[in-house]
């Protein structure tokens, strides 16, 4: 198959590599309708991982499952499903419990820049849709596999619910989602920390009544002028770097709960703070599989619609376009049309 | 009056200093009745803590209104009442949210091992009772001034409720009291990390119905045992090491909440552990007026008793025995009566 692979510093491909094939019974095998790039493949593709060169990439996809393993039973070949970027059995006492991500079965698609992704535990990680969604709901389902779910995540861990403030740092497509999530789950008043004028103006779009453009501490002053000197109700960290990870905790307003979903990248907890202001944090990797019924329903009726993160849609086979766009922040999330 | 004072490592005695007076018209002073010595004061008397020379010490007590200031109205002198060891307004934002020990207004009980301790902001902070209370009820009651109420906070944020297993790390009085916490709140199995014969014993009258007597990695594979391999759902952090917390996270399930009340000492939080395995911490310094009315209740209600925490009474001024005892273990909690 044609799979986008990653060769180097910033040296990315559409070349052929051999296709997935099913490796245990509860594999499936899922020809990929739409893909795109997420802000985490930019640490590999910017050398700050360690990779192996040649290597297939991309994890969030979705589209029609082409075949399945003999233990296979809740998907069919023909069925169009989402694709949670992690993947899980569902049935472990770490999946019942909500923690899906932790699963004692736990895989990742790693081929969904391609026509092809594997999916491990096919019964457990996916989601069917009623027949083959309408092309404009693409980008909003797509986003289900990984930055919506990853959003709505930090939203709950911050236990957002009806009423206050929550204050999203981040602005990439993860923050943006977590502004909708933080939304839908109540938050009366929404406040996105970001300093570019385009997510800005998506951030108003998908519901943040404040925007904070300052960053370190007049951002934290900003937010504590808004928030009449008490802080946030529910922070949502969405970046991962060290200085969001202070900046939500000195937003948190005392008691309350910092929700983070941003891979750690050089962060120290400030555990100091943390105990003699009584704020806590929990998140992590998201539960994608966890939140997809309930935010597949949301978004094919409409009430959230999460698709505008996406702004550039190209062809995949000029992938490498749109990891430049991406890493020169000329596009906040890329599209890939197979 | 006589108290209590600290001036050097391990010098502490029983000196005659001014007594306190209302310097604010929020303040009250309080005739103690009541007095202990806690783990934390042993930070001081170690000489890890930076002290002035002379200073009171003690935190935690009870006893009988002797005045109060031009604007206290909810105590009059002759109230027999309980001191939080952290003062507050309980009117403030942060009070009103529950984080009563970031209050705008907080103070501390500096002076409890003594004849009279300050209480500022004396309408919010302290609590009454309906007469002089049993001496057989002092210690339970006195307990509640700070480690019931901190062990109270580390179930609570931990997230106990009914069903579950709970582990305790740490057998001091604070993780003994978290053992009483962690039953009444609902945890149908409550592991107690402890070495120590004659706390281990206290612990199962509080409540545990497991012990596990082993240190790090073999103490974090018995909790697994003891857990089916899945871990606690529930975690109390009661020491404050580092140790400690990384034993709090190994034997946390995934998704599940540290909750953490050792005033942290040299920790570092493994952030990326956190994020993996989606393990939250949640805790610090216990919002004591939060909790005392609902505590206060089951103490005199004969529902919970976490008097025997003490279990050496000595004369105030003998305190400088007390110190020995549980500097060197051979006491947990000493009751000090004045």
């Amino acid at each position: 198959m044609r799979a986008t692979t990653l060769h180097g510093d910033r040296d990315i491909r559409f070349t052929e590599v051999p296709d997935p094939v099913i490796a245990e019974p509860t594999d499936a095998i899922v020809k990929v309708v739409a893909s795109c790039i997420c802000g985490s493949d930019l640490w590999n593709y910017r050398g700050e991982n360690k990779i192996t060169p040649g290597m297939t990439i991309g994890h969030e996809c979705l589209g029609v499952v082409e075949e399945v393993g003999a233990a296979v039973s809740a998907v069919r070949p023909g069925d169009f499903v989402i694709v949670p970027f992690c993947h899980c059995d569902n049935t472990c006492a770490h999946c019942r419990a909500g923690a899906q991500s932790v699963c004692e079965n736990l895989g990742f698609t790693t081929s969904g820049q391609a026509e092809y992704a594997l999916v491990k535990q096919a019964d457990g990680s996916l989601v069917r849709t009623d027949g083959v969604p309408d092309d404009a709901l693409l980008p909003g389902l797509l986003a289900l596999t990984d930055v919506m779910a990853t959003g709505w995540h930090a939203a709950v861990c911050a236990g957002v619910r009806r009423g206050g403030t929550a204050v999203v740092v981040g602005d990439g497509a993860v923050g943006l989602c977590g502004v909708i999530a933080a939304r839908q789950l109540g938050a009366e008043r929404v406040v996105a920390m970001s300093r570019h004028e385009d997510r800005q103006e998506l951030a108003r779009r998908f519901g943040a009544t404040d925007i904070v453009a300052e960053r370190g501490e007049s951002g934290e002053a900003a937010v504590r002028e808004l928030t009449g000197g008490v802080g946030a109700d529910y922070t949502l960290e969405c970046v991962g770097t060290d200085q969001a990870m202070k900046t939500a905790f000195k937003v948190a307003r005392p008691g309350s709960m910092v929700g983070f979903v941003g891979v750690p990248h050089g962060v120290n907890l400030p555990v100091n703070a943390m105990f003699g202001r009584n704020v806590g944090l929990y998140g992590g990797m998201a539960p994608v599989r966890r939140y997809l019924p309930e935010l597949l329903g949301l978004v094919l009726h409409g009430t959230i619609d999460p698709g505008p993160v996406f702004d550039l849609t190209i062809p995949m086979d000029q992938v490498a376009e749109g990891y430049r766009a991406m890493d020169e922040r000329t596009a906040i999330k890329v599209f890939l049309q197979p």
